[in-house]
């Protein structure tokens, strides 16, 4: 049995950001499994098939992805960013712990990206560099409660924070809700960032005190970045920088 | 003046994760600037001016990129891993705020690298699939007493733990009391792991028991990662592989 799973970062849309060991698993694999938009990205090729699914379906595809494996085939799964972080990495290694025991065996590889704090992080400046914590915010497979608890902790802390997925369709109140939180715990003057699409044409980037921000700011492709008590906030002609310094008080 | 600076990220250590925009960077850039051993990852070429330096000095390291571009040169600063991440990014920032004022309108870019969290992480499945933090454990920027009250917080947070620097010979002792800490919020079982040098010829991963783990067990080219409450490690012929599920209770 030659097959194979590689579960492999696609960075935040550009082609400049795929490592070299994506693009190598990509060209030998047989078979492709993700989200529609992801696989959307792969170059179509003669032999090669597209397993393309819906949102919220990872268990499936996951299992999809390791019974092809078993037959024998090269398949890549794809997430966004890096497959390890609020991606497909986790679901497949839930569908294998709970799958069938000739899965145990198999050789499955996480290919690592950049993710989405990374690559917003870097086109502000560098909001992330100092302690920082990086929470999802969608309730859909934890309570809302635990969402706050780590909120207020995480400020205490005095982490920087990474917000994944702040707000959907399905999800419109929860995001106006956190900035509460955060106008409460970490005062009105906070640098807060809202990076859309980066490193892709629609990319724009918006930071703003926390006492300016507005629900409506973020949406599914945004990922927002709240800045530590220590972050500071730049400004010039060619646009703000947003850092957080190394050190400490 | 057509002078710029890149902070680009070289990654854990192979080119295969490199990526292509760091890589274009690099081809052409007139001078690289950085510490020592990442320098010396660039490959020499003629015209280009290689400029190595010791570790800690990173506000002089910077300042001399931020000259050289004000004369027009065309630099890139290499860091490990993302430079974003307890690298050379936000020492460029200190830097430039501080600076002479024609620097503040120079071309500065930060280009993302794979940092050394998440390459750990794909190596030993994917122990930050849920929300984590990243804490840096050296001292010589922070008071001690802040990363203990940060571990503290982080492990009533229930957040999977990232630590970058865990222990160097100048601060042998440090690690020894977060291990400590770390068993005393998080209890004996809980897993972590010690991922040294991954994606290079020199990898060695270790997973244990708070309980079992050592101070030894980490230097300056190993990544800790603490799992939550969560986290599951499952036993194979392979290797093991840890992993927190996408969900919480």
């Amino acid at each position: 049995m030659s097959g194979w799973v590689a579960v492999a970062g696609l960075g935040p849309g550009s082609a400049g950001l795929v490592t070299p060991d994506v693009a190598a698993a990509l060209e030998e694999a047989t078979d492709i499994v993700g989200y529609g938009p992801y696989v959307a990205r792969v170059a179509p090729r003669e032999n090669l098939r597209l397993h393309a699914s819906d949102n919220r379906v990872e268990l499936e595809r996951a299992a999809l992805a390791l019974s092809l494996a078993a037959e024998g085939r090269k398949v890549v799964v794809v997430s966004s960013g890096d497959p390890g972080v609020f991606a497909m990495a986790a679901a497949l290694f839930e569908a294998w712990e709970n799958g069938p025991s000739p899965w145990r065996e198999l050789d499955i590889r996480v290919l690592p990206g950049i993710t989405a704090m990374l690559a917003a992080s870097a086109r502000a400046g560098a909001p992330l560099g100092h302690d920082f914590c990086a929470i999802n915010l969608s309730d859909n497979l934890k309570p809302w409660s635990l969402i706050e608890r780590r909120l207020r902790l995480a400020a205490e802390a005095d982490f920087a924070m990474a917000f994944y997925n702040p707000r959907s369709k399905a999800r419109p109140h929860g995001f106006a809700r956190v900035l509460e939180i955060l106008r409460e715990v970490c005062g009105p003057e906070r640098p807060i960032l809202f990076a859309r699409a980066v490193f892709t044409p629609e990319e724009d980037l918006k930071i703003v005190r926390l006492a300016d921000a507005r629900p409506e700011m973020a949406d599914m492709r945004t990922m927002v970045i709240l800045g530590s008590s220590q972050t500071r906030l730049i400004m010039r002609d060619r646009g703000p920088i947003l850092y957080t310094p190394r050190w400490s008080e």
